[in-house]
Order: C-alpha cells, then structure tokens, then sequence
C-alpha cells in the first residue's frame, strides 16, 4: 500500500519535474525527447532523439575514440532508405513519409550526419541503441523536411516509420553485412590487389639478380631475387583470394529475421526485397541469408571474415619483415636490398634511416591478429536467439579492413616501388657461400659433398679449394657443375 | 699451428673412441650408425639412424606426449612411396632399390613402423629430423628386406636413395599437407556432416513446438524448437563449407621446391608428377603448388585451414553452450531440454547429472582457438626462404582436426541424438512470457505496447490483463492479435 | 658520371624548388621547417616541424582514431620538463632554454597543446616520430615564448636542446611507462577498488539470502546470495593486487638508456635524476631501469601489465557474464535478480529491458583479451637493441585500461548498485531443488542419496516424497536432517 | 499407464542383462563394477571402477595423447592421502580404511599407479570423473591392501571413504594447484635460473668485446657483446620474478570448498588441515584459499600463472631469435657469434648446420603463446558456482610449464653454453659502421653529424673521410671523439 503511494507520489513529482525540464530545456538550448522511459533532454543542434541521449549517458566508456566507425553509420543510411523503399513500394508507409526518410538516410549515407552518431562500441551488444540513433536522426530530419517538430516523432515515427518491419536485431548485423562488404570491396582489396601489381613489377625488375638463398637463416642454395619477390606475389594472390571467399557470406544479409529470425511483422520477400535494394544502391551484390536464427544468434560469417584478414595479415608481416631484414645495414647487416629513405631515422643517430613502413606494416598486422582473438572470443558467446557482442566485433573487423588497406597502401608506395637491389653485395654474398656445394650431389655424393662444405668453413677457404684440396673432383669439373646460374631451377 | 694440431689430435682420438664404439655397442644390443657428424650408438631394435638419434639426445622436450602424430608419420611413408615410384620410372633409381623403398614406405604409410618414429615437435624448425627419421627408417628397413647390413646405408641410402630429389624443405611442408587433407576429409568432413544431420533431425522433430524465443537473455518474441535448431544447422552447414574452402590451397604441394624453392637437382615435371602419385595413393586430390618458394617459406595454407577450424570452434561452442543452457535445471534452470543422462555427475551430489558433453566439446574449442593462435604468430614468423616452425604448426592443425572429429563425434552419440524436449516447461514458459506483447505492435503502435508490457511486468499480471486494463483493445482483439502460433513467421 | 651531374642537377632543382617553397608557404599560410631531409611546408597554425609533417604524410593509417591517445601525449610533456630540470641544474642547458622548455612542456603535459600531436600508432616502431613531434612542438612554442621565429629552431633546438641527453629509443619506452603507470594508479585502480566496495555492499546486503547453487548449470547445494557475490569480491581483490604488481616493473624508467641502452651522451647519475623528477611531477613512485638493455630491445613489462589486465577482464567477464544469466526473465529465465532498467531495450519488442550493462563490460573484455593477443605478439618481435613495436604496445595498454576503467565504473553505477533480489522467486527455486538431498550423505551415504534425488527426478515429486516412499528415513529425520539454512557451511 | 509399463519391462530387462553381464564378465577377465547408473565391465588388470569405465566409453576423444598428465595424476595422489590423514586424525575414517587409503594413495602419488589412469582432458569440466578415477583406484587398491573384493567398494568406499569431506568440485582444482606449484617450483623455476646463469656467464665472458648495436636492424651506436647479453640476463631475471609472482594465489587451495563453495559436509578448520598436510607431503608452502566460492567458480590464479608464463615466452622468443640473428651465415649473415653444431642441418644442403635449438625453442613459445589464450578463454567461460573448464586450463599450463623447462634446459645445454663470439666479424664491422658518428653530436650538434654519414653513405667512404671532406671537424679531432669504447656508456 505504501509502496503504491511511493510509486503515485513519484509518478506525480515526475510529471512536475518534467513541465519543468520543458522550461528549462528551452531556456538552455535543449530539446525535450521522449522514450518508453520518459522525457530527457537533447542538444537542439542534434537531430538524435531520447535513446540515443540515454546511451551516451549510461554508456560513457572510450569515449570519443570508440566511436563506431563512420563506414558503419554511412551503412545504416543505406538500409535506412531501403527500407522506406520497400515500405513505400508495398504501401506500409505513406509516400511523403518515405521520401523523407529516404531523403535523410541518404544525407547519412553521405556521412553528412556523422556528428548526430556519437554512441560508442561498448553500449548494448546487439547495437539497439544505434539502429535507434539511426532511427532517429533519420525521423527528426525527415520531421524537419516536412516542415514539423522535433521531438514529436510526427509525422515521423522513429519506430514506427524508419524502424518499420524491422528491428535493431536484424539491422544491426545487416548495417555490420554492408559496411564489411563495402569496405572489403572498395579499401581492401583494391589495395590488395595493388600491392601485388607492386611485389610483381620488383620480382620482374629483379628476375635476373641471382642471390644466395637462406634457409634457418643460414645460407642456402641460390635463387633469383625475383623468385624471391615471386613467392610474396604468390602469397598476396593467395590473399586477395581468401578475402574474396569470406565475402560468401558476409553478402547474406540478417534483415527480415526481425526480432528473434522469425520475420515476424513483416511480409513474405520483405528479406530479399530489401536485399536487392540495398544491392542497386551500393553497387555490390547482397542477398537474403537463407536463415535468418543463425544470422542474427551467431556472428560466424564475421569470424569467418576475420580469419582471412588474419591470415593476410600473416603473409604481410612474414613479406614486411623479409624485406626489412634484407635491407638491414647499410654496412652491418644483410644489406642486399636499398628501401626507400622517407624521413630521418633517429633523434640522436644522426643520419640514420629506417624500415619505419616495414615497422608500420608489422604493427598493423598485430593488431590484426589481437582484432582476430577479440572477434573469435565475442563471436563464440552468443546466446539462444542473438548474439549480443555485435559492436566488438564489427568494429574489430572493421578496424582491422581499414588498418590492413591503409598500411598495404602505404607500404606499397613509400617502400616497396622504391625499393632497389645492391647488386654488388648481393653478388659479393654469393660468391662467398658454401652452399653452392649443393649442386654437387648428383656427382659426388651428399656424404662426400659435406665434407667439402665443411672443410671450406673449417680453414675459412672457398668451395672451389676445399675440394680441390680434398681431391674429389678437378678442377673443369667444379665450373662446369657449380654455377650459381644453373641452380634456381629443375634440370 | 697449435689448432691445427689440436684439430688433428682430436680426430685421431675420435677414430680410436670410434673403434671402441663398435665393439661396446655390440655388447650392448647397439648398432653403430653414421652421419656428417660422425658415429652414434642406436638400439639394435630401431631402425632408424645417426641423425634421428642426434635429436632424440638433443631435443628432450616434451617428450612423449609431444611426439609427432601418427597421421603426419603415415604420410612420410606416402610420400616416399610416391618418390620412389617417380625415380624408378625417371630411370634415377635402380628397381631393387626402388621396390626396397616402396616396400619400406608402405609399412610406414600403414602406421605399422609407428614406433620408430620417436621425436618431437620441438625439433629443427623445418622437420629435418623427421623427415631423415623417414629416410633412415625406410632406408634400414629396404636394407634388411634386400639382406643388407643396418646402418651401412648400402645398397639404399637414406639420403642419396630415399631422400632422392627431395629437401627436408619440401617434404616436411608436404606431408604437413597430404596430413591435414587427408585427416579433414576423412575424419573431420564426415563427423560434421553426421552432426549436422543429427541436428537437422532434431530440428524436424522439434519443427512443431512452439517456445519463447531469448534475446539478450530475457523473454522475446516466440519461435519454434525447430527453427532454434535450424540455427545450429546453418552453423555446421556454413563450417563445412569453410573447412571444405580451404582445402583449396592445402591440396597444394611443396614437393619439387627442394632446398629453396627452386627445385634444384630435380628434373622438369618432377613436381606434378609426385602429387599425381600421392593423389593416386591417397585417392583424393593433389597437385604442384604454382609458386614453390611460397610454400616453402610460407605456411598460409595451414593458417587459413586453422582459422576455419577456428570458425568452426566458434560455432561448436555457441551450439553446444545454448543447448546446456536450455537444459539446465532440472528444476533451478531454463528446463527446456532433457539432455541423455550417461553417467553420474558427482561425486558428492547424488542423482546429479551434467551436461558432460556440452563440457568436453566446449573444451575442445577453447582448445582450437589457442592452436589457432599458436598457428598464427608461427605462421607469421618464417623468414627468407624458409618457415622453421613447421612441426608445431602442423602439430596444432592435426591436433585442432583430430579434437573437433572426436568432440564433434562424441557430442553427437551422447548428446544430440539423445535429446528430448520438455514441452510442458516449454509451453508454460511461453505462455508466461510479455514478448508476445510484439504481436499488438502492427495495431496500437510500438509506444502502447511498450506500456502494456511494463503494466503487466509491474503488476505481475498476464499481458491480456494488462491491456484490457489499460483499455488499448478488447478480448477478442487480444485472442485474434496474440497467438504465438502466428508469431513464427512473416505474414 | 652521368649519375653525378643528375645529383648536382636534381639538387640544384631542390634549391631552386625550396625557394619558392618559402614564397609560396607564406602565401598559404604555412610555414617552412627543416630536418635532415630538407624542408617541408608546416601548416602555421601548428607548432609541429619537418619531422612531424614527414610522418603524416608518410603514414596515413587509421587517421584520427588511431591517434596516440592523450595519456602518451602529456606524459611526454612530463619527460620533457623533467629532463629540461635536470639540463638546467646539470648546467647544460641555458637557463632561459631550459625555462622554456619547462613551460613549453607543461603544457604538454597538462593537454593544452593536444591538437599538434598528430600522428598515429602506425608510424616507426621506435616512436621516434612521436619524440620528434613533441621534441618539435616544445621547441617551437618555447621560441615563441622567447619571442623567436618558429622553425628558425632558434634559441631552441628540437634535438640538440628539448632532446638533450635523450634519444626516442628511451623517451619513447619512459613515456609508455610514465603513461601506464599513470593511467592505473590513478583510473584504474579506483575504479576496480570502487567496483569491489559496490560488490561487497552487495554481498553484505544479500548475506541472509539462502538460494540454490548451481554447477554445471545443474542444480546444486545450496549458498547465500551474499556467499555467491563474495566470489565476485574476491576476483575483484585479487585483480587489484595483480594489476598492483605489475606496476613493479612499470615503475623502471629506460631513461638514460639512450640509442641503445649504454647511455652514449649522457652522465652518470641522469637515469635516476630523471626517474626521481618525474616522481616529483607526478606524485608517482619511478626509479631508473636496471638494465637498460633490456629496457629498450624488450617490453617484457607491457606484456606482464597485459597479462594482469587480461586476468582482470576474465574475471570480470565471469562477474558479468552469471549477473546477466541470474537476472534473466523477466519470466522466462533464472530470475534471481532484478537488474537496474536504464533504457529502452528493443527497438521492436515493447517493454524490453535488457542487461546492457553487462554486455557493454563484456565486450570491453573480449576488447583486452584480443589486445592481449596483440601487445604479447609485439613484445615477442622486438630485435637486437630495439622493440620496434613500441607504440601498437602501449596504444594496446592504454586502450585495455582506460576500457576496464571505464567498463568497471559504468557497470558499477548503472548495474551493481542497483541491483535487487527477487526473494521470492529465489525461495520457490530453492525449495524446488533435488540437490538438497547432499545433506543426507553423512547419514544414508552417497548411493542410497543417490537413489532418492533420481526417484523424485523421474516422479516429478519432491525429496521428502521420494525418501519417504523409498523408506531410507523418517518425516523428522528429514525436516532434521535438510534445513537449506545448515547448508550453506562447514559443521 | 504404457509408458509405466514399458518402464518396468526395461527395468526388468536390465536385471536379467546384468546378470549376464557377471557371468560373461568372469569368462572375458572383466570384473563387474557399479555406480548409480548400474553395472558395467572394466579389465580386472585395472583398478578403476564405474564411473572412469564409464568415461572412457563416452569421451573417446583425443585419445592416447590428451590423457591428463602424470603430474596431475601425482597431485591426486597427494591430495588423497592428505584427506585420509586428517580424516583419521578427526575419527571419521577409521584407521585401517585411512591407513589403507593412505598407502594406496603414496603408490599414486609416485606414479606407480599411472596406467590406471586413463582418462582425456575432454571429458566433463569438473574433472569429476578424474577425481572418480583416484577414488576407484585408490579404494580398490586399498581394498586389495586389506584382502577384499575388487569392486565390492567394501570395506573402502570410493565415495564414502575415499573421497570424505570432498567434492570434485573442490578436489579437482586443488590437484590442479598443488600439480601446478610442484611442477613450477622443481621443474621451471630451476630451469630459468640455470639458464640466466648460462647467460650471465656469456654476458660476462663477452665483457670487452665492443660490437655494432642495431636499432631497427639498421646500424646504430656500440655496445659490448656482454652488455646486449645483459639484456637477457634481465629479462629471465624479471621472468622468474614473474613465475613467483604467480605463486602467491596458486599456492591458495580450493579443498573445503566441497560442492559449491559453502563446505558443506566438512567441519570447521578441514580446509587449513588439508593445506597444512599436503605442505607437509610435498614440501612446498600451500594453504586454504581465503574464499572457497572463487576458488570453485574462477581459475584466475590459472590464468594469472598463465600470464606470467606468457610473458616469459616472450622474453625467451626475443632472446632466442637475436641470437639466431646474430649467428645466422656461417657466410652471408650476421655472423657474430657461433653457435653450437650439434647435428646436421640439411638433408640436401651437405655441411649445413642450423640454430634448432632457437627453433625448437621459438617454437615452445609459441605453443605457450597458444595456451595461454586457450586459458584465457576456458577461464573467463566458469558459470555461477563452477568453472567447468577445469581439465582443458591446467592440460594447458601443465603443458607450458613443462615445455619451457624443457626448452629452457635444452637451449641452455645445447645452445648457450657453447656460443662463441666471432671477434674477427664483430671487429670487423663495428669499424664499418657509420653509426659512430653519434659520438660526434655534442661536438659539432645533430645537423652538421648527420651530414657527416649521409655523405659518407652515399660515396661509400669512412665517417673520417666524410668529417674531413666536410672540413666539419680535424683528424686529431676525429680520433679523439670516435673511440668505439668510449661510447658503451654514460660519461
């Protein structure tokens, strides 16, 4: 009984506080929205209505820097104005009403909203806090277009009108499908692919270079630079090639499960209707996933995706760290390649230059692979219905896309199109190996062979010597069969 | 002046301890074997030689759980068998020594020679040992079926024989690959189909029984049994296309790269015609790998395989923790599903029984994402024209492959097929729940609704009271709107 | 020759094209500033020179939220000051230099001057940008303090003055650690200690509070909800004093190391003159690294402060992860507690209230497990007398305890305190339980226990019941014998 | 009423099926054991009983590899005989059933019992049926002991005596930890300070050799061979400070948790009893964990000794790769040290001998980097009352334990040890290096140095040469300021 009294009491004293927050609101350049939750105030210079205030307030972690990315908002817009499309086409939503929608969702797909998205990564795990800024920026600017007031949610409904059909468990990892998709088609592999059109004109430049090859970083048997280079290019296309298969499944879009995948509340073909709008406003094909429970409870296709940035990122430390490794020196290290001289290099070692795009790069693919353990981890912990670690993961894999794009561009043209060979030392180098004793098994034997090569590095002689010395063969016999030339490839 | 005396004195009393070696290893059941280092004592009842018994002294790590698998041992023996085949027909193998090795090699392909391969994976970087394990075991076993004497190396030499046109740097990487293609196809492939078969017929029977769905974990919009299960089949469809993805590049063969990538001291053709031999002996596919110095340098391939056992892992983990959650209880937990009982479950409270299986899976793939990353950074860490962390790479995917078979095998048998519905904890808890509010939105709007779910909640009465209360609808339109049978799917 | 006259040539045209350099940038209102390299136009409303303005045009990745994160920025101001104190009291800085170094650098340190640090995480791995942006920044504004001309590097040199005695490969390492050390005594730390306080609040006000335990998410014995959330208090106190003892080694300055640990250019006794004058500035404990060696070639440190930051989200994951399943519902689920409402919670099932606290906490963990990943990734990569990993480190670190802090204190306000028991469902549960039968052990043993639990199981009756019709004890044994209250402690 | 019936037709159906199963027992060397599930056959050559035969049928997973390790297995033994010491101490065992358990127990806690031990990793989470296993074995041991029958559990109960006052729940992660102490304190910690003393003993025997220091791998100022192996003497110094860090809450025994944390079943004081007798059987400091609700439901003390393992690995992955750096050629490399040849390198490169014992260990580390995230994973997974991770968590430390003690030794022995330092090489380029020029800055600034390499790096002359071409300094000058050993250290 006394708690109903509370309850009335509080009630009543809510009512007051909030005429009041009316007056001040208007006094203080705010704007009074309301939620399920009540009214609170917003910044009149912001189209984001109540949900969103509400997250900003409740959710104050990382702030700014864990903003989601704009690729993601930008997305939003997209299926936004699909959406109202659709509704529009099957009479769910009035047509002025739509073309206001559509109007807006595209200003945000332009990115011209950016700054009425301020809701971080770490708010709720199915990201219902930015569907709902999404819808309604979406409303109060299609309110403002059509002439009425902010904040009324007429004739524009957050919910009703933009959200129309869907839910924020849907569009979520719907936004999540399209911005990986784009960022994918349009970032990462361009550069991808530009970065291996670089490796390859350096493995043609070099194709005649024959260098010592090493192996447990030991000397080895010889090979061309270009080989070399060759097996980075074949590492890139193999890449290029692994990104594109994990785009599979991103291209199936969750949009039309709704709240639990059931689709309830909306219409047979609403799913691939939407898909195929937001297939001609972006230009890149989408479809409808064939079910929508595992597309909204499990998160695989972005692990999925995730594990083949992982594995780039892979082939591009091992090309990164090869190259720097190889142009160590200038006088005390292995010094067979030049890179490019970008900067100065120390603020105490005067005159010093560095990998610094090898050491940019190798950084990049780290934090690829610690992007990687996140995804993997948020990906595995969905429950029943829904995984609720959407925004972890969509903003690691995005991360990671843009990051991989960035540093492969960077990479490509502050290091790798300047990179020269130092023929001088890369011949000095293979002409001083032991291991072009090799070459000599087929004639004389592995065991015979290792004693030559063995001699040699004992008495600090040459190859030639030691097994002139260990008579095993004469001396017409060791040029005709130790030519570097003749050893970097099958008979 | 001195050194070299030093050096001789050495080598004098080396040969004297030499002799002496002959004679006390004789008496001890020892045979003398040999290699560039010299001579070394190894039971009479191994067949392997010098350089196998120089990392078993060196390289105690772990030993003996971290010994090689079987499946990587089995494919040295393929592998050889198929060398063999080609250098008796190139004619660079005399026949009885041929047929000797490919004798030798089957046994060892047969898993028969099993324990005479005893090291570990924390060996040489490349494998070398184990492949020369291979060899000196194929070439001591071909010695005794032509009558020879152990450790002579006559007439089959482990290396210019067995080894013949062959680097420890382009075997070890190919049976690394014929393991992994081989233990994915016929283990891994079949136990996930079989469970996603299980899942499917689960899906069916359940395909009628109509449950509350959960989002967030709380109560959402219902959905059936059935469609829940049909998640977890798109799950393990989705995984079976990824692991069958990525055999793409593992069916690549090293083979023909020898020492560097080259393929020096093999002939033309030499490559493509070992993978057709091991395609034929296997009878799955292979072939040449395109660049030889990438898949000697690089193991992205095994990189790739891992992240989709990785993504496997993720969906094994989120299937089998839902169906332990909706099994909890019995009487405290979500009760939806009876789980086989198999065995008591404690040792100190009686009657209890646990989900086991869903532990021992989830296990598993706490265990694959570690393997996963171990893959990783090993697979980022190759340098110039060799990857010397092999074995522990190979070690972790035939370890991830054989754990996900089995988990997947076992969670199936006493697990999925064995489950039961609870329908009438189901069927409560449904009719309990608020969410089917949902329904009422396309009628009163998403804001009325939201009241007439908060009315009931804080009342503690059942939605129908909650609106009739409010006065939103009327009885019937409750009855017609509110049926969770229609809630299944869109319009 | 030709090469000759094409470098005389192309240097010529450098001249001629730096004139014009200096007219055009006054008309663009930039600046011209040097380095090593030649000149480069510098926006004139920024402080930062030709280095700076290199690395930003050389490294555009992740630009801005890759940005190195304002904690670095001031700590740098930090070193700044401090090592200009000790120049000046050492006498080799002028007094007026050194004065303006130190205002200069204060308002590094105090973030006044944040917009001139520019340049992100994936620059040289050494941070050598980042002292030289810094070095630059100082030294520009002291000119300008001193009435000089910017970039004139006039009375105040970026390398020979702000830098003096110092090299990036140890103000970078200095920074990193004054940075972490900063960030976790006084962010961190607070808020888990706060955290911890709210939970034992909570474990205080649930102490008399019997509920059913659970194992296995089976029905187990019982405890109080206060016993339960001591469990939670304990991870808590725990964490802190791993976090605290991994400031340990954080506390030791690579300050004095200089190029590559000997300390070349420096006196003896400036390592512990800087640590102790940043100990003055800060109020925090440092001391100079014992080994500089090791200070700046490996970030063994980073790596352990990960690793207790990494064993703090585990706990915290688990804290969150049973509050979420507890307050699951609000009919549907464990329903034991009910958690803070905050916010709408669908944006299409009316009335939804979701734990979103508890899903933004466990995404910031899944956030430092994959950070984890990648700083152990890049501290295992450093080489020879440098880490060149430094900056993806300690953006790692930073990012992992600024998101705990955050996480932690936005879980405690608008979750932990808030939380209420549901006592009434907590008693139905409670009693409903089979596994209360545990505290017949002592008097019938374990298999006859045994029997009595999976009778009740199979008849759907209740304890009593089933032991009674299985005639193991009397009506008053059992109400003697099972009191939940006697259960929940050691005799 | 027909599902009553074919109850008790499967009922009766049983009792005729096990009867048959006595008879045909006997005739196959099977004995009949029971638990609550009935009865089932096990070898009479084995102890176990029920429940371990029960899990061998149900969790044929990973099988022979993936048993638990014979460490864990020992602690069993440990903690089991402890329980029965004080179990007759306070007269809840008789003494001959405790005496007989006592000595059952030493036999396990020696290892003799370990075949009896079958059981995976990959079974339930608790490991209960571990803890069931020690119950079998030791009370049909014991029963043997004392002249009864196998199987009888008369007149030693597995449950009853074996296992008084305990629950899986608590005993399995008190082995966990006693395993865990026991195996860090005699096995690695041992290991790391034997291998710091190694690397302080090179650190010291290399004192006055003055070498080239490389940053970024480029060139840079010197340093002593000893001063950069002083490096790695502070890094495993501070490694080894890790590793007893990490002590401090493995130390804390779970025993006296019994089920869910409440102690239920034991008396008062039994859980520092424990920890004071298993201190006394092992030697080494344990006592009870301060809070038994944790020490069930969180393995953070497992995750927390994981990290620091961790770290270690790092430290040990940096250290072993420089020095494979450093001896990489024996021609076309680093060249400055020599490391130990212990085998052959290659089985096609004759003479080649390569740093395995760097690979190996590398390779260790990254196995150790994957098992810490398989760790970290598992450990943040405990739900409510119980972690049920348990198995796969200390599989996993076990396993880097040992593999890092192991790594450690067998680098230390076959590596370390017998590195030699290449004067001539070091020498050699120590005096090429331009980075000298650092030496120069306090005399004629950065700028004018800087100067002073690039000319000397782009005409391929010495510094002196550049410096005086400059006309920046005199040769009296030059030879004054550049002495490499002067530059090892501060002023």
């Amino acid at each position: 009984m006394l708690s109903r009294n509370v309850t009335k009491f509080c009630a009543t004293r809510r009512i007051i506080s909030q005429r009041n927050l009316h007056v001040s609101a208007a006094l203080l350049n705010k704007r009074v929205e309301t939620d399920a939750f009540g009214e609170i105030e917003v910044d009149t210079t912001r189209y984001w209505g109540a949900q969103t205030q509400r997250s900003l307030q409740n959710f104050d972690i990382g702030q700014p820097t864990a903003r989601l990315p704009p690729s993601l908002i930008k997305s939003f817009g997209i299926l936004k104005k699909a959406a109202a499309i659709v509704n529009e086409r099957y009479g769910t939503l009035k047509p002025e009403v739509a073309k206001a929608i559509q109007q807006a969702a595209t200003e945000v797909s332009e990115g011209k909203l950016i700054d009425h998205f301020p809701l971080v990564v770490f708010q709720t795990g199915s990201g219902t806090q930015s569907n709902m800024n999404a819808n309604e920026v979406i409303s109060n600017r299609a309110i403002e277009l059509l002439g009425g007031v902010m904040g009324s949610k007429k004739p524009v409904h957050p919910n009703d009108d933009v959200n129309k059909s869907q839910s924020s468990n849907d569009t979520f990892p719907t936004v999540m499908h399209i911005a990986a998709v784009t960022e994918i088609s349009q970032s990462l592999l361009p550069e991808l692919a530009a970065l291996r059109e670089a490796l390859q004109a350096k493995s043609d430049e070099f194709a005649n270079i024959v260098k010592i090859g090493r192996t447990h970083l030991q000397d080895a048997t010889p090979l061309t630079l270009g080989q070399e280079f060759s097996g980075y290019v074949q590492q890139v296309t193999n890449g290029i090639a692994r990104v594109e298969s994990s785009l599979g499944t991103l291209r199936c879009l969750a949009q039309g499960g709704t709240a639990v995948g059931t689709g309830l509340n909306t219409k047979k073909g609403w799913d691939s209707d939407i898909a195929s709008e937001v297939s001609n406003l972006t230009g890149l094909e989408f479809k409808a996933a064939p079910n929508k429970f595992e597309a909204l409870a499990a998160h695989d296709a972005i692990v999925e995706a995730s594990g083949a940035l992982n594995t780039v990122a892979v082939s591009l430390f091992k090309i990164a760290n090869d190259i720097r490794y190889l142009g160590s020196g200038p006088r005390c290290g292995y010094g067979e390649l030049a890179l490019p001289e970008n900067e100065p290099g120390s603020s105490i070692m005067p005159g010093k230059v560095n990998p610094t795009q090898n050491e940019a790069l190798t950084m990049v693919c780290t934090q690829v692979f610690g992007n990687h353990s996140t995804i993997t981890f948020a990906g595995a912990s969905g429950q029943f219905e829904l995984n609720v670690f959407k925004p972890v993961m969509i903003y690691n894999l995005l991360q990671s896309i843009s990051l991989l794009a960035d540093g492969a561009k960077s990479f490509r043209i502050h290091c790798v199109e300047g990179i020269k060979a130092n023929e001088d030392k890369i011949n000095k180098l293979l002409h001083e190996s032991l291991m072009l004793v090799t070459a000599l098994n087929p004639y004389i034997g592995y065991d015979k062979a290792s004693k030559v090569a063995k001699n040699a590095h004992k008495k600090g002689i040459t190859l030639k010597e030691s097994a002139l010395e260990l008579g095993v063969l004469t001396e017409e016999e060791f040029k005709k069969w130790v030519v570097p030339e003749d050893m970097i490839g099958p008979k």
